[in-house]
């Protein structure tokens, strides 16, 4: 079925085609119109593809997420050690990179916008609270936790580091570079974790 | 010098008109019009007070960061103990009630507009990141940090861990409720300290 195929191929290009438009115009500049332009369409084209501009801005979102995630259980299929692998699973979910970063100034924009649109609910901000609480688990499984930590606490605890960081990586990029979100990310697993033992 | 004096109190309730414009409607509502209305003020009594709609959003932002660093203050001269009185001052800062909950949604949403505007750099997002950096210094200057940390990433990460809670308290405010926000900062300050001995 070549055809299906490349109709969501083509949908997931305007998509990507929307993230660039967020990023350099910011929500505001998200009309079908210039989202059309950018990814070289007609009007009438775009909308063979997404009838509503609330289709499109959802579509894009939902996609965010899927690749992140996607990325995740690319990490979790790896072989390295539990620690290692959940700092990298947490540097997949802040801007360490141009791409990364394009994606989460989509993410932020489009959650304050949609705040105030009509955007169905079911659409709201979807964080990764879930996932975290799964990767704490799984280090407690490991074994490698410290004692007497609490694992919800620890994961909300988490996760507000995640996405300060990721706003912070945003906004003070001067001060926030990669090289220290990596730092902040490893010291703070190595707080939550016992003593090494070359694990 | 009264005449001086109502006039900045002017300047503050018309202040106070646009955070609640923001809240209601977003910055997408916040047009002069819109908060000459809120304010009670005609079109033209709200120019004799803000010239552009820029100096007007700036001064709101302003405003917004003054009376946090306030009433960071006013808890600094309290009585109690140094532990207690970081725990306080990081409730100033997060939005465990509807006063400061409007303020982080107007501080949020007025971040992400100014992204993508003309207002000037030097009123772009200013962080309460130097003032966790101090209040960790005044922790340890009472001996209570742990040994061995490093302050400027326990600062980079007590920052990341602030913005995270605001902005959950914001988009999720159905799991982080007030009394979860105080137990993650009071857990995570307790985890930071030495053990306790009643202090």
């Amino acid at each position: 079925m070549p055809k299906i195929v490349d109709h969501e191929e083509r949908r997931k290009q305007i998509a990507e085609a929307t993230w660039r438009v967020i990023f350099n115009q910011g929500m505001k500049g998200a009309t079908v119109r210039n989202i059309a332009q950018e990814a070289g369409l007609s009007l009438g084209a775009l909308r063979h593809y997404f009838s509503t501009q609330d289709e499109l801005l959802s579509f894009a979102m939902r996609l965010v997420k899927e690749r992140a995630t996607q990325r995740i259980q690319d990490i979790a299929m790896r072989e390295m050690s539990p620690k290692e692998k959940m700092v990298q699973i947490l540097l997949e979910l802040v801007p360490v990179d141009e791409q990364r970063m394009a994606e989460m100034e989509v993410w932020f924009a489009f959650t304050f916008h949609q705040k105030y649109e009509t955007i169905s609910q079911n659409e709201m901000h979807q964080g990764f609270f879930p996932e975290l609480e799964r990767s704490l688990e799984y280090l407690a499984h490991h074994g490698l936790l410290r004692e007497g930590l609490d694992l919800e606490l620890e994961a909300e605890k988490l996760y507000a580091i995640i996405d300060g960081i990721a706003l912070h990586a945003l906004l003070e990029s001067q001060r926030l570079r990669p090289e220290r979100i990596i730092r902040v990310l490893t010291s703070h697993i190595q707080s939550i974790c016992k003593e090494d033992e070359t694990n």
